[in-house]
C-alpha cells in the first residue's frame, strides 16, 4: 500500500464550495506516483509505459479547501497486460471521503500498442495487495434497466 | 439525449500529449449542462440541487489538442433520489473515445442532505433514455480477486 | 486579430462562484491557437516552437458558468526572438471582462534554447497588430514602494 | 514572508512536459493561503473578503513532474483598498523558476463592491514586506510600440 498526503488547493474546489468530482481522479493519479516510478524511475514524462483504461470513483463525503487528505493506493488485480489499482481518500480524522478503482494497461506510446507487464513489475505489484483497514467497498455499476435506490 | 460539442483546450492535455484521464470527467460534466438546467434554469451556482455520487469512465482512444469532441448524454436509471447518467464521447469522424456513467443524487446543499427527485423532474428525465446508435457497452468493474485480461 | 469563442466550463469556476483567476490565462492560451498554428500547422504537441516568458492579466468583471466569452488576440510587439501578444475577453453583450499580455519566445524544446523568429513568421505576425475597438488599456505594474490606490 | 511547499502534480504538466503557465498562477494562489487566513481564519469559501485585480508571472525555468517547489509570498504595496503581493518560486536546489505579482482588492461578494482594508489587516500585512534573499526583479511590461529584445 502506498500513502500520499495531498494539500487541497483553492482551485480544486468548484462553485459548490467543495473539491470538484474530476479532481478526485487527479488525487488518485497523485496516489499512483510510486507505481509510475516502478515503470519510470525518474518520472520522466517522455518515458512512460502505462496508460489509463478505466477510472471509477465513489464519493462519500465532500472535501473542503484548507484540508490535507491522504490517498491510499493498492493493487487489487494483476493480469497479463493490465492491473487494477484501488484507491481510498481519508481526511485527517480518519473519515473516508472517496473510494475508487483505476485500470492501467502496459503501453508503448511510440508504437501506440498494449504491451504485457514484465514478470519483475508483476512481482513488485504483487507485494501491494493490502489496502487500509476499514476501507469501504466499491459500489458496483448498476446494470442497465435495473432500478435500485441509493437513498 | 443531449449533445454538446467541446473544443479540446491546450491545457486539457497532460505530459503524455493527450487529454488527461480526469479531464474526461470534466467533459462529462459539460455534457450534463442541460440536466443541471432542469434543476437550476439559470445555472446559478448558488442554487444547485444535485450532487455527484459516483463517476466511471472507460477510455477507448486518446483525444488530442486541436480536436472538437462531442459528448452524448442520456439517462439510464431513475430512482427515488438518484439517477444514472450515461455518457459517450465521439470525435468528428464518429469514432468513440470514451464511455461513462455518473450517478447523481438530489441534494440540499444548505441542509447537507439527500432529497427525493420531484415527479416533474423524473418525468423529464424519463424522456431522455435514448443513447446514440452504436455506442459501446460500459466495462464492468472487475470483482476483487478475479483475474480477467484486457488484452 | 484572432477571435475565439470559449464556453465557460463548470469547473472553470472556483469557490467564489466565478471563473478562477488562473483560468483566464487558460482562456488566453486558447486565444493563441491560430498563433500556435503559424509555428505548428497541425498543432502537434511534440512539434512546438514557442514558450511562454511572461503572462499578465487585469480582471475587470467576473465571468460566470453558462456564459460564452470571446477572446480577442493580437500582436503588440515583435522582437528578434520574442513577441508580445495582447488579449482581451468580452462577454456576449460586448462588456470587457479582462485584458492581458503574454510574451512568447521562439524556443527549441530539444536543445532547450531560445531561437530567433523567422522572417516569414514575423511578416505574418506583423499583419495582426490591430486589436478590437474600445479595448481598455493594460494596467501597469506598480513600482515597488510606490503606493497608488485602486479604489 | 510566507513559505509554502507544493508537490507538482502529474496533471500540472501540459503537452510540453512541463508545468503549464496558468498553473504557476495556481501555485501563487496556494502561496497566499496565510494571507487569505487573515481575512477568513477558517478559510471558509463562503466568507471570503478579497478578490484578484491583476496577476503577473515571469517564467525563468521550466518545472517538472516529481519536483516539489517552494512559493515565497510577501507584500510589496499596501493601499486604501488594495495591496500587491509578490511571489517567487524556487526548486529544492534554490534555483528560481518564476517571479510574480498579484494585486488583491478588499471586496464584499454579496454587495459586489470594493471595500477598504481595515487598519488591523494593514498592520499585519505591513509586517510581511520582506522577500527572500537574491530574488530576481520583476520584468516590466513593455510599452506598446516599444521594441526591446528578450534574447
Amino acid at each position: 500500500m502506498f500513502t500520499v498526503k495531498i494539500p487541497v488547493r483553492f482551485v480544486d474546489c468548484d462553485g459548490m464550495g467543495h473539491v470538484n468530482n474530476a479532481v478526485y481522479h487527479t488525487y488518485f493519479e497523485e496516489g499512483k506516483r510510486e507505481i509510475f516510478r516502478l515503470f519510470t524511475p525518474d518520472l520522466s514524462l517522455d518515458d512512460f509505459h502505462v496508460i489509463v483504461a478505466s477510472t471509477h470513483c465513489d464519493y462519500i463525503h465532500e472535501i473542503s479547501y484548507g484540508e490535507t487528505v491522504t490517498v491510499y493506493t493498492w493493487v487489487s488485480t494483476i493480469s497479463r497486460s493490465s492491473f487494477d489499482i484501488d484507491h481510498a481518500i481519508a481526511d485527517e480524522n480518519g473519515n473516508w471521503h472517496a473510494r475508487g478503482r483505476v485500470t492501467m494497461i502496459g503501453y508503448d506510446y511510440r508504437r501506440k500498442e498494449v504491451v504485457p507487464l514484465s514478470d519483475s513489475i508483476k512481482a513488485i505489484l504483487d507485494q501491494h495487495h493490502q489496502g487500509p483497514n476499514g476501507v469501504p467497498a466499491l459500489r458496483q455499476l448498476r446494470s442497465e434497466g435495473l432500478s435500485v435506490s441509493y437513498s
